[in-house]
Formats: C-alpha cells, sequence, structure tokens
C-alpha cells in the first residue's frame, strides 16, 4: 500500500504497475471551470450545435482537461515527490471523452535512471487512462525526477538493471486517431472565427499569438485542485517558502493549457489534441507571470478527405510579448514551454 | 478576415456586419460559476421550485450572465483595441435562456466618431444575441473608445461619413418583453426573503444595500475568461503595467453583476431584466476594491395582472459605504457605476 | 420582516422561528466547484460508479457542500451580525441529497445568554434544511455570537428568560442515519486508494495527513459566494479593515472542507458524514494560512453488516506541518479547528 508520505525513487522497479485511485467522473461543472481557468475558445468544446455539426453527439470535453485529469490520478503514485516533470512523450488522445464520463487510470514504471548526485533519479513511465467501460481514452509516457529516499531503506533501484526507454520524436499519423464520428462542419467557416482552414496554414511559419494571460495564485491552484492534482508543490506555500523557489510552482499542465487557449487566434479552426509527441517545462512558472505564446506548424498530413493532422511546435514564453521589440531579448530563462504537439484540423471544403 | 491583432477605428464603416465566432453552449456549470463569482441570490436564477413556481420550465440564466456571454462574443470584433467601454443603450432582454442553449452574436456598426485628438474615435453598435433556434434573445447597442490606428493604412472613417445615433432615454415599457410563462408564485411570499412586492417600493426613495463585496484579481480575470472575452485590459498584467492604469482593469460588466447581487437585499422580489436603458463605468474599478450599491427606482409601470416593471437607478461605489457618514464626502472617483435599467417584479397577490 | 441591517441580540428570542429566504437547487456546476475550491478526492462524490457500486443511483452531493450551502441560508437571519461562530452540536446528515435536488431551511432560536460586557450575546439555534419534497436532510445546532443592538431599541433579550441549551457529547449510534441504500462496493477495494477498512482504524492513533493547503483570499471568498454566505467578515475588505483583525475572516466552513478534503490521505475508504459531534473554530484562518489536519479516531461502531461509524476528532492547524519537528512547539495560535465529527465507512469484505 502506498506509504502516506509518497514513493521514493527507491521504492521503484522496472514493470511496477500502479492501478490509480479514485476514478472521477466529469461533469459539465468541470468543462465550465477549465474554461475559466484556461479562456478557451475552442468551438468543439463550448458549442454543442458546432460539435454536432462535425458529426459528434455534442461536445466531447477538451482534450487537455482529460488528460489533466488522468494525470492527476497519477501523481499520487508516481510524482508526489517529483522534484521536476522533465517530459512526455508519445501521448495519443485514442478516443472522446463527454460529460458523464468516468476516467481512471494505470501507471507501468517503463525506466529507471539514478542522478549522479545518488540524490535523485528520474522515473519513466507509461500512464494509460480509461472510461467506465474501460475503453483506452488517452495514453502517455512521462520522465519525473524523483528523490531517492527520505530515509535509508532497501532501493530496488540500486539492484535491479536501469534502463532508460527511447521514444520516437513524434506520433507517426497512422497512429493518429480520428473520432469515427468526424465529418465536414455543416455550418458556416465563419462559426470558428476564420475560413482558415489545413490546407492554408503553411510550415514553418511562426504564429504570434497576440494576447497574454496573466496566471494569478488562485488560478492555477484551483485547476490542480479540480483535477484533484496533489503535487504539494503547486499548494502547499509553507512549504515552498522553504524551498529554492520560495513559493508555489503552477502546474506545468495549467500552462500547457493557456497556452493553447491562446493559441485559438490564429488557428482557429483546430479541432481536438491528437497527440503530444513530447514536451518540456524549461522553466517554471509563478503566480503573476504573464504568458504569451507562439505556434509553429511543422509538418502536416492528410488523415481524411476532412480532417488533416498539423504538428505544431507551441512555444510558451513569460513576461515577454512575442509581438514587440522586446521579444528579440527574450532571455531562456523566459520560455517555460517547448511543447511539440499534433493537433486535428478541418480541411477546406 | 480579422486581423490578429484586432480592428482599428479606421477599418470600421457604417453599415458594416459582423457575424462573431463561436457559438457558446451554456450550462449548470456557467450558472454555478456565475454565482459564486457575483454572491448572487435571485431566487429565480438559484431555485428550480421557484422558477417553476413562476411558470418558468426550469430556472432560467440569469440575464446578466447571458449579457456576458453574449457581449464577450462582440469584443475580438468591435473592442479588442478598446480604451474604454463608454457607454450602453437601448438594451432589451427579449426571450430567457436555459441551460443547454447556445448563443451566437452579431454587430452592426451604426455610428463613428472622430476624436479631435485624431487619435481615438467612438464607435458605436448594435449587437443582437440569438440562441440555437435563431431566436433573438438580446439585443444593445454601445459604444466603444478605440485607436484610430496602430500603424498607416486606409482609414474608411475618414471619408465615409460619420454619424453619432441618438437613443431614447428609455426602454418605453410597451417594448418590454415579459415571458409567456410568468404567472403568480404559487409560493408563499417569504420564499424570496421578503413581501415587499412591485406596489411596495417607492419611487425616488433610495434603497441603500447593506453588504459590500471585495473583488480580487482571480475573481474578474475567471469571469471575462468564463465569458471569453479577450479584452486585454482584463487578463494582461505585463501589457497593463505599461498603461496609465498600471495594473489590469476590472471588466465594467462585472461590476454591474456584483452591484446587481449587492441590490438583492432590499429588492427580493425582483425577477428578470427586462432592459438596460442606459449605462456608464464612471471610473474604472481594480482588484481590492469593495464594492457598493445603491437602487433608485425612479418609474414603475403595471405590464400584467402578475408582473411589473421597476426601472431603477443602480449606482456603485468603490471603498465607500453608503450606509456610513464617509458616504457624505464621497467623491466622484469613487463612483464606478451608473446604471439606469429595468427590472421585472413580482405585483401584490 | 428581516431588516435591511440585520438582527441583533435584543431581537431575539427563545422560540421564534425562521424560514430562509431562496431554495437553493445543487447542481453538478456546484460539486465541480467545491471539488476546484477543497481538492476533495472523496470517490463517493467524485465517482459516479463508486456511488453506484455502493447502491446508490449516482453520486450523492458532498455532505458538507449540502451543510454550507444549508447554514448560508442561515446567515442573513442568524449571524449577519454575528462577531463570531462559537460552536456546533448535534448535526446530523439525515438524507442524501444528489444534483437537481433544491435545499431549504428553517431555525428555530433555543437558547440565548447575555455576555457580562452587555455589548454582545450568545444566541444558540437549531436549523433544518429540506430537500423540495420536504423531507429533512440535515439538522443541526449552532451558536453565536451577535452584537447587542447597533442603536437603541426594547431588547427582548433582557425581559425573556435566557436559557442555555445543553447537548449531548456526541451523536448516539442509534441516531445515526446509514442511507437506505448502502451496500458493500462491488468494485476493487484499491479503488478508492486503499485497502483499510473500518475494521483496519485503530482507536487513538493520531493520522497526520501528509498534504497541506494554502488558501488564497479568492478560494474562501468563491466559497462563500457559492454558499450564498453573506456574513460581510468574508466579503467586505473595506469593513474588515477598521476591524480588530484588520482583514476578511476566512469562512469556518470552508476550513472544515478543507481540512476534511486532506484527510482523505489516510482514510480513504470515509464515505458520506454522519454527524458532527462538536465543532469549534479555535483561531480565524486568514488568506495566505496553509492548513494541516491530524485525525484522531476515538471511536467506533458497527452499523449494518457493510457499514461502520467512525467517531473522529479532527484537528486543524495553520502554518505548521505536523510531519515536522516543528510542530511540536506549534502553539495554540495555530490550531484552528477542532471538529468532532462522526463518518461512515466501508467495513472489511
Amino acid at each position: 500500500m502506498r506509504p502516506l508520505d509518497g514513493y521514493f525513487f527507491g521504492d521503484y522497479f522496472i514493470g511496477q504497475k500502479f492501478v490509480h485511485a479514485t476514478p472521477r467522473t466529469i461533469t459539465t461543472g468541470d468543462t465550465a471551470l477549465y474554461q475559466a481557468l484556461t479562456g478557451s475558445r475552442n468551438p468543439l468544446h463550448c458549442s454543442e450545435p458546432y460539435a454536432q455539426s462535425l458529426g459528434y453527439p455534442t461536445s466531447p470535453v477538451d482534450d487537455l482537461l482529460v488528460f489533466h485529469i488522468a494525470f492527476g490520478k497519477t501523481v499520487a503514485d508516481v510524482s508526489y515527490n517529483a522534484v521536476a516533470n522533465l517530459g512526455y512523450a508519445d501521448c495519443r488522445f485514442v478516443r472522446p471523452v463527454f460529460a458523464g464520463d468516468t476516467i481512471r487510470a494505470e501507471t507501468e514504471i517503463i525506466g529507471l535512471h539514478k542522478n549522479s548526485s545518488g540524490k535523485t533519479g528520474v522515473v519513466y513511465v507509461r500512464s494509460d487512462a480509461f472510461n467506465q467501460d474501460d475503453q483506452l481514452v488517452l495514453t502517455w509516457a512521462r520522465w519525473v525526477m524523483v528523490h531517492c529516499q527520505a530515509v535509508s531503506a532497501p532501493t530496488n533501484a540500486q539492484t535491479d538493471p536501469l534502463r532508460v526507454p527511447q521514444f520516437a520524436a513524434f506520433v507517426a499519423p497512422d497512429q493518429l486517431s480520428v473520432p469515427a464520428c468526424m465529418q465536414r462542419s455543416s455550418l458556416a467557416a465563419g462559426v470558428t472565427g476564420s475560413a482558415h482552414f489545413w490546407e492554408d496554414i503553411p510550415l514553418e511559419v511562426p504564429i504570434r499569438h497576440p494576447a497574454g494571460m496573466t496566471i494569478d495564485e488562485t488560478d492555477h491552484t484551483l485547476a490542480t485542485k479540480l483535477y484533484q492534482n496533489t503535487a504539494r508543490v503547486h499548494f502547499d506555500a509553507q512549504h515552498m517558502a522553504g524551498s529554492r523557489f520560495g513559493r508555489r510552482l503552477v502546474y506545468g499542465g495549467q500552462v500547457i493549457s493557456v497556452c493553447r487557449a491562446l493559441s485559438y487566434d490564429g488557428l482557429e479552426n483546430a479541432l481536438s489534441v491528437a497527440a503530444i509527441n513530447a514536451g518540456a517545462h524549461t522553466n517554471p512558472t509563478f503566480a503573476g507571470d504573464t504568458l504569451y505564446a507562439v505556434s509553429t506548424p511543422v509538418a502536416k498530413w492528410p488523415l481524411s478527405q476532412h480532417i488533416g493532422a498539423l504538428r505544431v511546435r507551441l512555444a510558451g514564453y513569460k513576461n515577454v510579448d512575442p509581438n514587440t521589440g522586446a521579444f528579440a531579448s527574450a532571455t531562456d530563462a523566459q520560455t517555460v514551454l517547448d511543447l511539440d504537439y499534433t493537433i486535428l484540423m478541418q480541411r477546406q471544403a
């Protein structure tokens, strides 16, 4: 049984499996809160008639909200004592989730690497999320830096073979799931705010999204509590006052969601997220930081007559607006997100 | 297509029409958030049995929430580069909205006036909001001050005829919509907190509402994100640090909603909002300000056997309690809202 | 009719009854917000399949959310001018509440005690909450310190007999309600995060819950607005700047909810709250405080073949982590909650 103070690096071994606690039913209360917390305007998720015009029975839950809730389930077993969430890979959104569905998650330890300091190690995991019918809705790999051990105790990791898994640079197009229902929207192109479709997006041309969004302390703590993410770095100001940051850290997933929401202006006809190919939180974000986003499409594949996939590099910045001259002298410390993800997009009629 | 950095004064011409993006389905998640953000206690909106006792199938969505969501749709096209939201007129709530309904909005430019500075102009618009059955639910006029142009470019406004539209001082009683279902509540008078009905409210006697409510930074930003209002003055602290305010501005609509919520104590039998006759945000509100409200009924008209209309002047103040002696020396800078609106109210049995 | 500035001590008499205003329909919007505001992970309330496996038709609303909403109804009549909420007793959760139910509340004055200063008195009340079918869902006693009178006026309390009611130390097991539907969950034990059931919890052994949660200003004000609790000490920073606290007070009920949510880690198989035996807010909590919780089970009774009752002393602390050495020198001023309550818990198979 999980120790009350969570697992440490020495507690993990390759092949170890966790069935995470507390399945979670998602409601329209959650989706409204998600919108209030991120400013999302993706019409697939906020307009039932638009979702229906695409063939969905009703609006699916935002993929990133599903991700955060599923991710939240894994924290108690995987990253309760994490120093940092280092990266994501091979994340695939397999099946849409609707209000009323219940999500549960399982995880397998797929890699371990002890850092030379001996104080921390990197734990690689594969997590799967299922709905109430035991259908896979989402699968992802991530790796986190974890403290080795609070106190002296047998550490499996020292005797077990260590292994660093390799991941493909991106999810191949034939592995992307297009919801079976997805057809061309019968609604006017302008309903989404743009007549620019999949064919109209040039590759390697950065889209500097115009808006910025400041994150306040309550924004990110409400979000992580909603996601039932219990990583104490987000919640416990007393504890964090003694950390090297001196204060609470914004959950990286919230940074992803805000940057994705900002990217609506310029990618209005994006539909769902099909994959997260790779991702890293390059710097911490704190309450009071203002986030900006730049999307750079890097590849595109037609998936069906009506739907194309667009692989995008989504960069997040704090406190420097990419639309201003100051951006030219932005420092590395001002980048907060480097996300490589693949979205589905409507094709031209 | 809308430029990513929004329209400027020179981009508008009289008669120009906009179909705004992203229809929005309203859920009980939105109504719960609205209540948490405003402290609203209007029983029509928070008690399904009370709404049903009045003849509604269920609780209608708070009129001001509908207004904010419809208003939010117009921001990207109308007031993205607004310096200030100057006023409202002839706003009529035509049809109730229920959870599950989807709201979309359209706008026509009805007036233009270039300020003598040449740097800004005033844009007058008429906006209409429709439900998923294309029924008009709400129509309003407003005018905003907009920057003339970011860069040199052809400015239609310089050659087109300018025109300042005139509005009636208030919406005439025969233009007010009473929901067809509306009947006398079969419930005890006390269910609303008061046995004072339409006949019992004296004109020209100010009602100093007893409570005050402090607005924090997250309150108003959650609200505007929920409303998908993208005016950057509300969201981007980094940008606003360089403005004359030095910080984010609270969305004026949130001030209206909080003052309306405060007015419950003293106007407990108010039902829905039938019209906003005129309105101005007389001073900016910032996070940390505490709002107080005074309602002065100025006219009343019987509309049916059971329902009367009450025209009310709702004044909002910041950081000075109208119930204290200090109020006598309140300065003009402490008024934040001057709203002239008409509410429906139950008549005596 | 209730005066706009609320009742004072002199306005109350024993036997006086209040039917509180504005019945309130609870939705999944409310439950999502409650989760975001407290970080609750109790699977009964967040997982519909888990609730159904226990025999419920769907997830019941968290008992404490029901309590806060019912409590909120009573504030305008009972504690609008309260100096402090002194204590709770004999609170029994009689019937589950589901999204869609509407809650109303009534109160009877059951005791009065004038303080020797003559400036304040203690008002003892019994409040009952009912659903839309007039079924009792919740009943509780509480006592509050109230200002005697704002201005000179007849004070009933001076002539009426005063009386201090006595309460049993705890709700007897035969007075606890077990929802008729409640059966053993057919789901695997691990779904809740622990295989520790009612039999496995030792008495008198403190459970130091591992996490802490910082409360920010917007957290508690969103909560009290959601609960329609209008006690001005929570909302009006301008008013509170002149109080001995100098700032807004966190609603004590929010402290209870956060501590209860923190207690999930260690009491994972707790189901609903059956009773609050006694409770006191031993010190005020302010925005910025980080809360920690320790549960000490003090008694247990089997209630059915599948369900047992556990009486628990839930202690809340601010800014001192019970899992650290610093806790040994925690001062009385750092305790914020002393709650004696009884929860239902699954028994071993």
